[in-house]
């Protein structure tokens, strides 16, 4: 600790992201990104953009890329705010949306980043344990003093949220705003974008990390009534005019554009993980029900750390949480199908 | 305002960034980007990696890039931070080491958006009035409370402070941090990087738009002491793990490698300054010794805001401060020498 830092730099308590090894061989089933590529016409359009520009500012309201995202979601331009991918995006919601005296909530159990911002700008949390079968207690959300922030589906439990629970949270919390953050919705059966007309507390979050093969461009967004968009707008532009580069636009705009590829690439992981799971359950794992791109797995006679440290010596990276809830469960990424095949081999091994 | 913003969203006044006009004859001379393109080793780089992996996470700590930039100023990676543009670096500074119940203080006339993180992170602060001669007044930054902020060469008025007057705010703030913001610092005479090894209150704060022709790309960084970087990377880890994507990060890297080019294209800038400003003063205008790649100048005739209109009739674009103190006054970015031929062409045309 050094005497220059700010209260706030003494009291933060950073987030650990998942390991990022550069070994050739690794197989990386840890950080939930896309095994495929993105769309070659991703490529295409950065490659072209690099020849361009570069010299000058990008857009800062990025209005091309918002007017994409919303077409694809059957929404106006105003609907839509981008942002250097969703983490930022949700930063920039607990700013926007959070108060220092009003306590908000969020499953004891999802992405470990809701207590970092909140321990960032000091907004107070009640944790909101998980019931016995890992799903969201939906009445525990109800009357938030604050608001109310939750991953659909969850992570890294990969259960997802039936809409009408959903509403019931919004219906239950008209004064306060609720924050449905929808990273891994793409492998889920239904957004809360369809709702988003009828809620003007409801703000939706996205990324294009997962379904988009894009982690590596940082482009996420959020999703809501013109009013909540102005609010983070506001927030953005009173932190940095452009935070989304030249290239990131243009490759989130053709990845936007390019439907057939996001579904096939979609489908295909899709498909993955569900032999994943019925291989898994045939070596004795309890799986629960994914609707993501990973899978969240418990074993009676594996102890689920030493899995994880076994795996990794073995050249293959999967996470592992040491949270008491969730200290004998596993999250694997959905890889490719030849990627899947190496772990069960090296999972065979080891069993 | 909605019932849903926050606090900081209410109270918040965020930044307004210069024009981007994309009609294509508009000679932009606003926001002072570079004319010439970045290295065409950038791009080879950027169109090497957007093959690569754009599915996987960014480095979330960015070594490669820290090294490189702390080799091109004898430091060591420690000494390094790196953010998505000076802006996203200023921010994460003011929340770093800025605190609430004390009282900053900057230049009055200075970077307009140090009173927008100010305002959004409710931090008092106290704006020092420049001298008659536009040049900032060195002991009224002594014994600040909170610490200290201002632009080395200062802008809008394009004017250097030198080192020895850098040290004597140093000195007079042995407990606070003394930020110098040298984004124009490549077109001036010396940074004071040097200084940082015997001041651990000094943080430098430079950017790849201006000199590295990489405004599009969005890449700052910070030089200081390992514990103020430490301090800034513990903000970054609770806002977001991964701020510059794949892209970026190679880019910014080749730039940094191909010293030659830059060293070519900041004379070159340099000497068409010199040329405009001699130009500008045939005109009868009134030009502050610029150390920057703008001009800032004043004309006894003519009145600066009509100027600004009419050139942007004319479709050039500069920039004009509607502030008591330079309204009086037209800031110019340097452009190609051809470009800045069609502005006295142009600017023949109105005087």
């Amino acid at each position: 600790m050094s005497k220059f830092w700010s209260d706030m730099a003494k009291r933060c308590a950073p987030y650990i992201p998942g390991e990022q090894i550069n070994r050739a061989n690794v197989i990386k089933l840890n950080t939930n990104e896309n095994p495929y590529g993105p769309s070659p016409k991703v490529i295409q359009a950065i490659q072209k953009e690099s020849e361009q520009a570069l010299n000058l500012y990008p857009s800062p309201t990025a209005d091309k890329l918002r007017e994409d995202i919303a077409a694809f979601h059957s929404l106006s331009k105003e609907n839509v705010f981008v942002g250097n991918g969703s983490d930022e995006v949700l930063a920039f919601s607990f700013m926007a949306f959070f108060d220092k005296n009003k306590t908000i909530r969020y499953p004891a159990i999802s992405y470990s980043f809701y207590p970092v911002y909140a321990k960032l700008f000091d907004i107070p949390t009640e944790e909101i344990a998980l019931q016995d079968n890992f799903t969201i207690p939906v009445e525990a959300f109800s009357q938030s003093e604050g608001g109310v922030i939750f991953p659909n589906p969850n992570a890294p439990t990969s259960i997802y949220m039936e809409l009408d629970a959903v509403k019931k949270i919004l219906d239950n919390n008209p004064d306060r705003i609720v924050i449905v953050d929808e990273a891994y919705i793409d492998f889920a059966t239904e957004s809360a974008v369809s709702l988003i007309h009828m809620y003007e507390n409801l703000l939706v979050i996205q990324t294009m990390s997962k379904s988009r093969s894009l982690a590596g461009l940082r482009v996420g967004f959020a999703l809501g009534h013109p009013d909540l968009i102005e609010g983070l707008t506001r927030i953005k532009d009173s932190m940095n005019s452009y935070t989304i580069d030249r290239l990131a636009l243009v490759g989130a705009e053709a990845a936007i554009a390019d439907v057939d590829y996001f579904n096939e690439t979609t489908e295909k992981i899709i498909r993955t993980r569900e032999w994943t799971i019925v291989e898994m359950e045939k070596r004795g794992f309890t799986v629960l029900p994914s609707q993501t791109n990973f899978i969240f797995a418990t074993h009676p006679n594996q102890d689920a750390g030493e899995l994880y440290a076994v795996l990794k010596e073995k050249d293959i990276l999967i996470r592992y949480f040491k949270i008491p809830a969730i200290d004998n469960h596993i999250r694997i990424t959905i890889g490719t199908d030849e990627q899947m095949r190496v772990f069960f081999k090296t999972l065979d091994t080891i069993l």
